[in-house]
């Protein structure tokens, strides 16, 4: 079995479980309560939590089960913002992964309401996970910053504002790197900053992450024009009804499956200062499976 | 010049300032900037950042300045609970401190993002501070837990769903505890954080925090029944407009004044620990703002 496999069969059920348990414990009011667990827990693929853990087990590790609740608390932080994206006011969306989107199933003031309650809880997790408080204050700022108004907040803005327009490739590039990059970043830096590598690594990481985030952008963007909803779990075509800007619209197809590549393969190349010392053939295979 | 008066006058603009500079720096787009700048600077009476410097000031008076971040970052956590509040899906108001709500002024996507990036730019300050680390992770453990989703946003969701019937006296104290009490009870024992003080002065300041929230929001139940709109800045009788449950509707406006003065006449004797070894002036000032 290849690794990455091993790791997510291993891995994922104990994320999710975790998550289930912390969000019983930690939500005593029971309809937000269900509102948060529904959209946490309807199967979500956890590519955030796995990617700190992928960096974790390359450098460190023995410190994989520790890390379990600060891979969960980035989770919290993604599903917050699928459930506030697709607000009546945002993407207006009522299908994610195949289920009624939070709103449709709870409301709309219990929706933002879940969307809020995840996002205290998860720098509450960090708070109290079991590193060292120089760690523990390091992830939060990690997560901080992605997640925020530099960086996520102002990705979902300029998504918003971008429908009004035709985008340039440059500023398409830069939105998507806040709107999901940051967040793809801040997950690989988590596990930096938990394996304590020194700082040629962590910007060596830095890197993969800014390519590793665009490839999972415009393969998402090539996904909604050429899947079935079945296979998405949400209609697709979606992008184009919304007249989002997307690497198809903007470089077409075979346009964009070249920028994939070309993505891939610096995000690849971004991992060269480590071969000589490290295994990397963890990370290299979200690569993988990115370009298939 | 009262103590209060005198540290309102100094610290709040050096707040106003620090919040306003802090924003433009760390929230680059400019159309978010504008709509989170907005609410944050809506002429609020930073009430929360008060309370911990008072208590700082109270204990380790040198500690003032470096305080100034952290009592910021509970006032971006207020605000971006305000806006959400305001949200058409919730209380759906238009008028807020005098001026139109942020939806109104933004429209509702920005307002729900202007409030989502409130959220982590607050622990992303937090992180950034100038206290060890210990400290630090303390204050984000206060703050996230304080704003969390056992404590203000499950208050609101319970605000929520008692528009639906008539609370009990229980029901609607633990309701006010956590939707506005919480965030006040954090903002003190993050200044018993920065100050440093042991176990029992940090027992009696919670329970002190206890009383204060819920006389604050009996007074402002109190504020909603008999001022008039251009006093509070906003529509007043709005509460029994959307059936909400207060303590002049539970208890008549006489039997809400009487359970004010005794949650006052509580908080002041839970402050009887500390009187022997520290002057408590200036907390018990703000009892008798709110008993005024």
């Amino acid at each position: 079995m290849i690794k990455l496999a091993a790791m997510r069969a291993e891995l994922v059920p104990a994320l999710d479980s975790l998550l289930a348990l912390k969000l019983r414990q930690d939500v005593p009011a029971a309809d937000l309560q269900a509102a948060m667990t529904y959209s946490v827990m309807a199967g979500g693929k956890r590519i955030r939590p796995l990617l700190l853990l992928a960096v974790v087990q390359t450098f460190q590790a023995d410190l994989i089960p520790q890390s379990l609740p600060a891979a969960a608390a980035i989770e919290l932080i993604h599903t917050y913002s699928l459930i506030h994206d697709d607000l009546p006011a945002m993407d207006n969306d009522d299908l994610r992964r195949g289920h009624a989107t939070n709103h449709k199933k709870f409301g709309e003031a219990m929706a933002i309401l879940a969307g809020d309650g995840l996002q205290p809880l998860a720098f509450q997790w960090l708070s109290d996970c079991r590193f060292n408080d120089t760690i523990k204050i390091k992830l939060v700022h990690e997560l901080a910053f992605g997640a925020g108004p530099l960086n996520m907040v102002a990705g979902q803005v300029a998504d918003m504002q971008g429908e009004q327009r035709t985008l340039t490739l440059d500023e398409l590039k830069a939105l998507h790197q806040r709107k999901t990059g940051a967040l793809l970043k801040a997950s690989l830096l988590m596990g930096a900053v938990i394996s304590g590598i020194d700082e040629k690594r962590t910007t060596a990481l830095s890197d993969f992450a800014d390519h590793l985030g665009l490839a999972f952008q415009i393969k998402d963007d090539i996904l909604d024009v050429t899947s079935t909803a079945a296979q998405l779990g949400k209609p697709v075509h979606q992008d184009q009804a919304a007249n989002k800007n997307t690497y198809p619209s903007l470089l077409g197809l075979d346009g964009a499956r070249s920028a994939l590549t070309a993505e891939l393969d610096s995000a690849r190349h971004a991992l060269d200062p480590l071969v000589a010392s490290t295994d990397i053939s963890l990370l290299a295979e979200f690569l993988t499976e990115l370009a298939n």
